[in-house]
């Protein structure tokens, strides 16, 4: 697979199997890893897991017993796979390669503490984009949307637990509306603004299954500082 | 009157008259001020304005043709009423003693190009709260919910007219789901944070009757710099 590299997490030296055509991690995952704080021990889902980087990263970060991960496009699930195998996980995070809208056909209603999640971020794709272009899979709601995510995610959690989202900040009223659809209430949200001077890009949102109303809004998550050092490397500046 | 004081705005010479049994105004008049950018000449509605103070400021930075305000507590209407005429703004800004639910009744439906609110931030009130108590039925929902200004909005505003608004961070989700349910798309949303290391307080949102799904996310608000000098004054770093 010439297509293939090799990357060193920086942290408890796991390494994570990308592909140059587009299926490489980027800051948006690290982000999410850092943000979802789940409990020791716990058991949690990642939907749209793509390389796997999101599992791997919490596994190092937050230690969880086990974590389920789900991938739709064939080869993308497998090389996730061979990145649990490489790193010595293939017990502690299993990939399978399925819809997450049969998710809980597949695990069974109610059965993890938190799902996250780094959905496609583009809307529809009706015409524009092609089904079969898996890096547009990938990137557009072709196979999944958002609201299907948040479904997916109240029928897999357990009351109180918990989802974990990343997504653009032009639809973050499009993820608040889907959470309270499905009765998973928005209780902490971070703004990640590339610089202090600039508008957001991006959203990441906490929402708990049966919460009452009350949100609390983050100090903001800044990509950059204002001498343009980078400041969302894995092992720094946990959100 | 003792209790009163009357304060220079700084801003075209303008004065407010305050009450200071705690009808004074706060930051949160002069952000909203400043990030409700409305057209010259345009026809504004400034709901629960207290003491005139978001009418005043706003008719200083963007000069709209007029604007009506409405005002439920009779002896606090009556004071921004002398406002205006110290200020020689009696025929520009409307002041009216009323409740905010008669508003479409009194002036007619689909007749502002802008809705600005400043509504009380408290929940509910149930028993907590004396109903009598002027102060309380300015910061808690005894007169007027959330949703009931929205939907007052909703009623007054032209098609394609906008609602600006301030608000408590932790009720932005209640906010959303209010401008939704009364087809006003959230458009631009500013955080507002007391400094670049702390979580939100409030937030700044601008909802558009009849428009389309899409947020912009500007850069965040601080109330204070790194250094602790207040970045907020009236004339300074308009949103």
């Amino acid at each position: 697979m010439t297509d293939e590299k090799i990357e060193d997490l920086g942290i408890n030296g796991y390494k994570i199997i990308q592909n140059k055509r587009g299926f490489c991690f980027g800051s948006d995952a690290v982000l999410l890893a850092k943000f979802a704080k789940v409990k020791k021990g716990c058991r949690v889902l990642d939907l749209c897991t793509g390389t796997g980087i999101i599992p791997v990263l919490m596994y190092a970060l937050c230690a969880p017993a086990r974590i389920d991960a789900v991938e739709i496009i064939p080869w993308v699930a497998e090389m996730a796979k061979r990145t649990m195998l490489l790193n010595g996980l293939e017990n502690e995070i299993r990939v399978i390669n399925a819809d997450l809208n049969k998710a809980s056909e597949i695990y069974g209603k109610r059965c993890f503490d938190a799902v996250t999640c780094n959905p496609p971020y583009m809307p529809g794709g009706s015409g524009i984009v092609n089904p079969k272009d898996d890096l547009a899979v990938s990137r557009h709601e072709i196979l999944c949307t958002l609201d299907g995510v948040v479904k997916c995610a109240a029928d897999c959690l357990k009351m109180g637990g918990r989802l974990f989202m990343i997504h653009r900040a032009d639809r973050l009223c499009d993820v608040f509306s889907s959470m309270r659809k499905y009765k998973i209430e928005p209780k902490r949200l971070a703004v990640v603004y590339p610089k202090s001077t600039a508008p957001a890009k991006l959203v990441l949102v906490e929402g708990l299954l049966g919460g009452g109303a009350q949100l609390k809004l983050e100090k903001p998550v800044l990509m950059y500082d204002d001498e343009g050092n980078y400041l969302q490397n894995i092992t720094e500046g946990i959100v």
